[in-house]
């Protein structure tokens, strides 16, 4: 069934056109990311939980302190990664940059984290200290503390080594309003990297692909690269957002929704390593749909574009960023990609499961 | 192996005498709030993860803002239960009031959660629903909001239904200062209510025990129940805690240890519902070590332990409440009860695993 519904309740119209799809249960696809997650949350958890923060959709809610004491983002993740170990990286130091991303995406200064356990019975211990030490070396690296946990413990065969949940709490300082709301016709449209090069390491690992060339993952925290972009040009940042589960292609749709507006790439721009592009090649995947954990992109006002990437490539997590396309007029929630050979298609959202387990 | 040892590192000091108990993997044990948890949580998240807000081991962390904003206290809690649905709960309302109540035990005003669901492939989306829901009603309750959610899949098999990690953040006023450091000698240690009722419904449900009197989960937010205490006596209430995993048993020995201070209980004081006390008997468990999700402990300054107890006596969540004992000088840690026959009997932490999945 194609019939597109919107959803509307109190002040609140769903981004997201939700295909008229009804399932009566989970399937791996609900937590890709793409259009069947935005379903489940418009579906399921809006309806009943909805409030201002929570129904603005964006990478973490914006919450002012009684007393006028300030404002404060607030974010959190569920971390199900399989394989736990994967080039690059680990759950534990994705858990904390995964929340750190989200908060900083916001422009918030990253602060606390909270982290939750799940742990399967049987578990080695030793996987588990090696996880601990991950996440303190990413806290660590963000400049974050993790202030708060718990461990719950489940029978073998009820969960897969382990699972985290963080939430994360980040200050916002005055006058900072960044926001998938806020992208403008004319903003220049930045990547700071390569795409898709976590979700092809973590599937090179899974599978034992044992691809010749070295995919690594690129999971880290950008709150530091975002702090240098807001001192290149504050104000001039619209919107940012790390492209996570579905890659760029839906997070540039989110974006283009929530701000009613179009968005044009230019596909020869995209940074891409020659391994990632070989490897979705031979696999059959787009790496635009491919996760990334280290990657942010921006909406810049255009006259501030060029100062937003020399900062950027000064920046370790930025060398290789670049300009790859720009905001439209509309039609709102389109966007489209213009290839090198001259031409033009409509790049969608990720609609069902890619890569199930990326992060 | 009993030999008890002591971890210490940059000012801190596991409250907690650890068994030199070496294990390789994790076990049920480590799940059980009591004595092994302690023991993981002090030999493999604190050495790596420490910091000061994280070393106090309070129920939430204690947070100051930037530029002298005030005070905030950041929790986070696992949850998962099995069943799902129990008399008088479900995993919904026990993922917000756990979060809820962390908080609310360190004299915060809670105001909002984060919400991360793991949900394993096949479960009905009528389940997710209903979970939300109560969720919901739990949040509208307790005057706080869900206003950051996450949602990941895994494979059949790979969980158990949902399991629900939520994180909160409160409010701290000015002058409060709660915490399981502060019992002093003198204190006045209160319940707010019947122990062990949430245990024993969950047990009863998950093992189809169909007793015929009516067992029922105290899961509820306990944060009025807080501001009526500290409206009756700023100042007075020194240790709030809420007795979960391992029980009052096991939270007083927290207590103990982390004030250096000993506690006398009068067993025939403390309040049990007959059907508990009449399950406990049939199955062998003692009530002082089950779980309770809607009920506090509270050591009080003496001269204001009788207003305090009225103020919980008014409110709907403390009506049963009670003077259970006394904090006294030491031996530091040590929590005794005297029997209603004129005995007395070291009433110890919870040492492994009594009730798995309890919360």
């Amino acid at each position: 069934m194609t019939e597109q519904t919107e959803l509307n309740f109190e002040g609140f119209s769903c981004p997201v056109p939700l295909p008229d799809i009804t399932l009566d249960r989970i399937v791996l696809g609900h937590g890709s990311g793409g259009r069947m997650s935005h379903n489940l949350v418009c579906r399921i958890f809006l309806p009943d939980l909805q409030n201002p923060a929570l129904n603005r959709m964006d990478d973490g809610a914006v919450l002012s302190l009684p007393g006028g004491n300030g404002r404060l983002v607030m974010s959190t993740d569920a971390h199900v990664v399989q394989p736990l170990f994967f080039p690059g990286g680990d759950i534990g130091r994705l858990a904390v940059c995964g929340t750190v991303n989200d908060l900083a995406m916001m422009g918030a200064r990253p602060l606390w984290l909270s982290a939750a356990f799940v742990l399967e019975e049987g578990l080695p211990i030793e996987t588990l200290q090696q996880v601990v030490r991950s996440m303190q070396e990413a806290a660590h690296e963000a400049q974050v503390h993790v202030v708060s946990g718990d461990t719950k413990v489940v029978e073998r065969g009820k969960a897969d080594g382990l699972y985290i949940a963080t939430a994360g709490v980040g200050w916002l300082p005055e006058g900072i309003n960044i926001s998938g709301t806020n992208a403008r016709p004319g903003d220049v449209v930045l990547v700071s990297g390569t795409m898709g090069d976590h979700g092809i390491a973590v599937l090179s690992e899974r599978e034992g692909l044992g691809f010749e060339t070295e995919l690594k993952s690129d999971v880290a925290p950008l709150n530091g690269l975002v702090a240098a972009m807001l001192e290149a040009a504050p104000g001039a940042i619209h919107t940012l957002r790390d492209p996570t589960r579905g890659g760029l292609a839906t997070t540039l749709n989110e974006i283009a929704m929530q701000s009613g507006v179009s968005i044009e790439l230019e596909e020869e721009r995209i940074p891409l390593r020659p391994a990632v592009r070989s490897a979705c090649e031979m696999l059959g995947f787009d790496p635009l749909y491919v996760a990334n954990e280290g990657k942010l992109v921006a909406c810049v006002a255009p006259e501030a574009a060029d100062d937003v990437l020399a900062a950027m490539k000064a920046h370790p997590y930025g060398r290789d960023a670049a300009i790859i396309g720009r905001v439209g007029e509309g039609p709102s929630g389109q966007v489209t990609i213009r290839t090198p050979i001259g031409g033009t298609r409509v790049l969608d959202m990720l609609s069902g499961e890619m890569l199930p387990r990326i992060c």
